[in-house]
């Protein structure tokens, strides 16, 4: 049984990443009404990345079963993407700055372990995701798509969410060590 | 501008949905490595349905753009497959027989009519989740898969989350009136 504190944490770490990934479906379809296919690709890819985080906070709560009131913080309300991208990076600015250090924080304290692993990861993620809206926000700016090369992708590794532009996925990942061929492209 | 109550019930649904949707994704891989690979059909079909309430609610909040905190209740942990359709089956229970209910009533106090829209979108798709995922867990509880033919499907309407399962959608949806060929069909 996770102690009390960390699940309360992992908790309201689902539900932020949960509202994250649905709010990148969203600006996806956005994205690409817009003309910025791109764009909505690197939204559906970081919308799984999050989806790994969830499953990953989801699951390290396994033994636990009740009801719970959850309480998460998320920036709200769709506009264009240039608005969209803004919104996203300031999530995972929130994330990256505040969120995720405390909660790893709190795991460390109470000595979970299984917990700081799934904090680490998504911590780790974000840190890309952030920098990879800041520079589709600077093209889109300027009425410019995100540039991907037709044989680059988006990779997404299925363990930890880890996130890579590229021809190829990294040869095993640098967060979690996951191979290659276990990546995700989009 | 949503009148500020009819807002905290929009951005709680939201909340609640997004959760929905990756819960329902998490169990339907736990169903397809049980071998129940119609309940894991079943669980992506109604996880997109969620994914469609979510989007309508917060296609509702466009004009706001603030960081919110967002409360919402959800049933938590995963288990083995009859477990989770329990638990699935909780939580669609809960936004019937209260949650949506008194969303609607706000919504209608306040004349929101968007925000009326969406909930009651909402509200008619749960009580067929509630009915499908109760009769999953009676076959599973009997070792059995969900039943369906090869040629039928569980379809959900991209506007409002109708959920039907059959060899075709219904010609137009019961609920908002779209045309048989918008249905997603899983
Ligand atoms: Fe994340
Ligand atoms: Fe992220
Ligand atoms: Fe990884
Ligand atoms: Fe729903
Ligand atoms: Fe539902
Ligand atoms: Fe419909």
């Amino acid at each position: 049984m996770v102690k009390s504190m960390t699940k309360d944490a992992l908790l309201s770490a689902f539900a932020g990443e949960s509202m994250a990934h649905m709010r990148y479906l969203v600006f996806a379809d956005i994205a690409e009404k817009e003309g910025y296919s791109n764009v909505a690709r690197l939204f559906r890819a970081i919308a799984y990345a999050e989806q790994v985080h969830a499953t990953n906070h989801y699951n390290v709560l396994r033994v636990f079963n009740e009801d719970a009131k959850i309480s998460s913080g998320a920036p709200i309300g769709p506009g264009d993407t240039s608005k969209n991208l803004d919104l996203a990076y300031r999530g995972e600015v929130y994330e990256i700055e505040e969120m995720y250090p405390v909660y790893l924080e709190i795991a460390k304290y109470q000595d979970e372990k299984e917990a700081q692993r799934s904090f680490y990861f998504a911590l780790s993620a974000e840190k890309i995701h952030a920098q990879l809206y800041k520079t589709a926000k600077e093209y889109v700016d300027k009425k410019q798509d995100f540039p991907l090369a037709p044989d680059e992708k988006v990779w997404i590794c299925p363990v930890c969410g880890h996130t890579h532009v590229g021809k190829e996925p990294p040869e095993k990942c640098p967060v979690c060590g996951a191979p290659r061929g276990m990546y995700k492209g989009f």
